[in-house]
């Protein structure tokens, strides 16, 4: 038998790991709900129509999807046409749904727009849900980027209200907070973006300057100028996209100095005042008081891709000099995405956390809490007969008083009993030999300082408690 | 554009829903964590090969396939290799790896055991895991059978301690009494159904007798009977087993009855001798006083289908006079599940709650804590201007405080946001207008009573405090 295997591209997760992926779930999840959102899930498989053309040509073709069941027991002329699909499914990127009708998951904003639309009648708009579930993509894997991983989204659908995006500007800071990573948010408007191509007077070629601008970070500004160049965009444009990119200070006097650069730009304006707009509710919601969150930079070169993004985009990076690490979240505001099923004008706003690069975050910077590690905090050594007895007698005790806890369950010899409780890390062992069980008592061993002690059973239970 | 739709036999989980959902999955976690039970996650995906041969020969053909992607960039030569696999696919039940590598898990027991096997030289043994995910299965869709459902198993492996028998059953216990869901807990022995062959002088006849046996709840005795006589068994036989059937008692009484019946049969006593020393070890751990819990009963008419199991069995079916629905939960011992893989000799037990059925049970008997239906308790009415930026500015107070609140986005009409707040269910509303604003206070209507007071912020978060 060859041995077994997992997928390229998945992964099992160990107790340790599931752990601690549970602690980050268990930290999103009560702030999302202390804002007034909402939790869905859908299923992982969607009709295949409901997910093919929402990606691009790309993401069709990455979109996992599943065999159409009982083909062997079609009609003989239903299989004859099951040939000739197939051979187009050969011949080009298409699926059949002779083939298959279902796939899985690619993301959660689709589903979350198809579920908006099937029970729009139901829902109290503005509607604000959020999602933790995994997601499938055949893309090829690598270093970090798997073929099922975990997204986490919040979005609001049905209100166009700038408090929203300030909201969840406040998630983002409560979430890192809490998880203590270290994090700058960046926030900028694709309004901006447009504007930018409207003082090239280049108005056609806004997603060519997204595109360019999206990669200022990894081939700075000579880089992007060159690929402007090749896109067309006339030195006279390109010289007036530096005077916005050469701005300094903070997001006040930067979006005062876009103001100046951009005053004939009816976009420009427009994104400049949604941008101090979300700033000024977020100080609201912070008391008021002081300067802006200085961990919430204005950005222009922040673009977020060739996604369906209208308004305010946002950005969240870790900011630590110890770890590299691209966006470990990121969103906006979307207009008309539930269009798409029929549902229009609906305006949207959302931000996702990528709960896996998150988990690699926190697991560099050290800092899950070490308890998560633990499990078993007690194990009772098997000493067998009236022992045995006296163990299991005493057993639920611990557990009643919430300490995780489990006999050895056979009466081996003890070394192998002591092996095990070391391999799995648990922390105290105890001891009911014949001694303790006719004092009704048991001894009490730490296993990091190997100290022993002879307690009641309340004792050792108020013992292990006090060191937690 | 036609209407949306998602998958026959898959779900949308409503907020309401999910939380509901995830008040049974947070009550067992804790659970299985106090027992020494460690989490274990797997992919949704396992290799096609891993599955197939595991299930029977239905469970192969229900088992979900992954289309391969890119059939369209194969070389021509391929192709046409391809087309030829295809043809078998199409003539039998057949899953070729040319169409499909991958499938959708179809449980949680041949994911764990393949675990086991790769990670054997890690894991400490006895090795107890609980998993709580979704698994796939092409079923025909009817009430109460999805083709996307909930499993969530613990099992130890690497022991054969009946010890581990009893802390399942307490886990049961203990899991039912915290969901206050009454049931009672068959259990019985794959080795007493091998009794009955060999009483009937039918050895071979095992599996005949078990299938009809597991009929006794649904046809009575009359109908096993028959089915026991067209299925080969000798009138004296069927005699024999109707007067194991006809024991009663309590489980003491029944195993002393069963002894003197199958005196003779080696698999018998075996079977005997581990039902009660199970019970017997249930009891120590209960506190060693009192009889053996009422509700766990020995049925030798339970059979738990044409399984794996080779010892202790066990089913929890709901006690209750308005709750119709069959198995709960169930479970058993097996030797040599890794053996699969070519890890021989690994003994192993493990019981499943059906998490879908626990639901509707729980739903039926009005069980679900009040409590989880809420989400945002308050809603902050946005009166615009100056008033917008006092709600906004006392929003975060009731958050820190443990309150879920929001604040209506829009400055909409009063009577939209008092609809929006109804239709969400929401219990307070706090109105703060010009007359509250100047003085620092707000206006808390309680949406149950239509009650309404002029409070401090610090007076109102204390008010619906108080209320929880």
């Amino acid at each position: 038998m060859s041995k077994p295997s997992i997928p390229q591209g998945t992964r099992d997760f160990s107790p340790a790991e599931v752990r601690k992926r549970q602690y980050i779930f268990n930290t999103l999840r009560p702030i999302f709900e202390l804002y007034g959102f909402q939790p869905l899930e859908t299923p992982s498989m969607e009709n295949l129509i409901t997910l093919t053309g929402k990606y691009g040509e790309e993401g069709d073709r990455l979109i996992f999807k599943i065999l159409n069941n009982g083909l062997h027991e079609k009609k003989e002329e239903d299989k004859t046409k099951f040939r000739l699909e197939i051979d187009k499914v050969l011949s080009k990127s298409y699926s059949s749904p002779a083939v298959t009708e279902r796939a899985l998951r690619y993301d959660l904003t689709i589903p979350f727009a198809r579920y908006v639309v099937m029970h729009q009648n139901e829902l109290a708009f503005p509607f604000r849900r959020y999602q933790m579930q995994p997601v499938w993509r055949a893309d090829r894997p690598q270093k970090g980027r798997y073929r099922e991983f975990w997204q986490c989204d919040a979005d609001v659908v049905g209100s166009t209200s700038l408090i929203n995006e300030a909201e969840l500007l406040c998630i983002y800071q409560s979430a890192f907070v809490q998880l203590q990573v270290p994090v700058v948010i960046k926030v900028n408007s694709r309004k901006l973006l447009a504007a930018l191509s409207e003082i090239c007077s280049m108005p056609d070629k806004m997603m060519d300057i997204t595109i360019a601008m999206d990669k200022l970070d990894k081939i700075g500004w000579v880089g992007v100028a060159n690929e402007l160049k090749e896109r067309g965009i006339a030195d006279e444009g390109i010289w007036q996209i530096e005077k916005v990119i050469n701005v300094t200070g903070n997001n006040d006097e930067k979006l005062a100095a876009y103001s100046d650069i951009m005053q004939h730009s009816t976009s420009g304006i427009e994104g400049i005042n949604e941008l101090s707009k979300t700033l000024a509710y977020y100080q609201e919601l912070m008391g008021g008081n002081g300067p802006t969150a200085s961990n919430i930079v204005v950005d222009i070169s922040l673009a977020r891709g060739l996604n369906y993004y209208t308004g305010v985009i946002v950005e969240v990076v870790c900011n630590h000099p110890d770890v590299k690490m691209g966006s470990i979240g990121g969103g906006g505001r979307y207009d008309d995405l539930t269009g798409l099923f029929g549902l229009k004008g609906l305006s949207g706003v959302g931000v996702s956390f990528g709960v896996d690069r998150i988990y690699d975050v926190i697991e560099e910077l050290g800092m899950f809490p070490k308890q998560l590690a633990e499990g078993t905090q007690v194990m009772i050594v098997n000493f067998g007969g009236e022992n045995e007895t006296y163990a299991l007698n005493i057993l639920q005790r611990f557990r009643a008083d919430g300490i995780a806890a489990e006999v050895y369950p056979d009466a081996a010899k003890f070394d192998k009993q002591m092996k095990y409780a070391n391999k799995r890390g648990i922390a105290y062992v105890v001891l009911p030999g014949d001694e303790e069980r006719q004092k009704a008592m048991v001894s009490l061993k730490n296993f990091t300082t190997g100290e022993q002690k002879l307690l009641s059973v309340a004792e050792c239970i108020g013992s292990i408690k006090a060191s937690n």
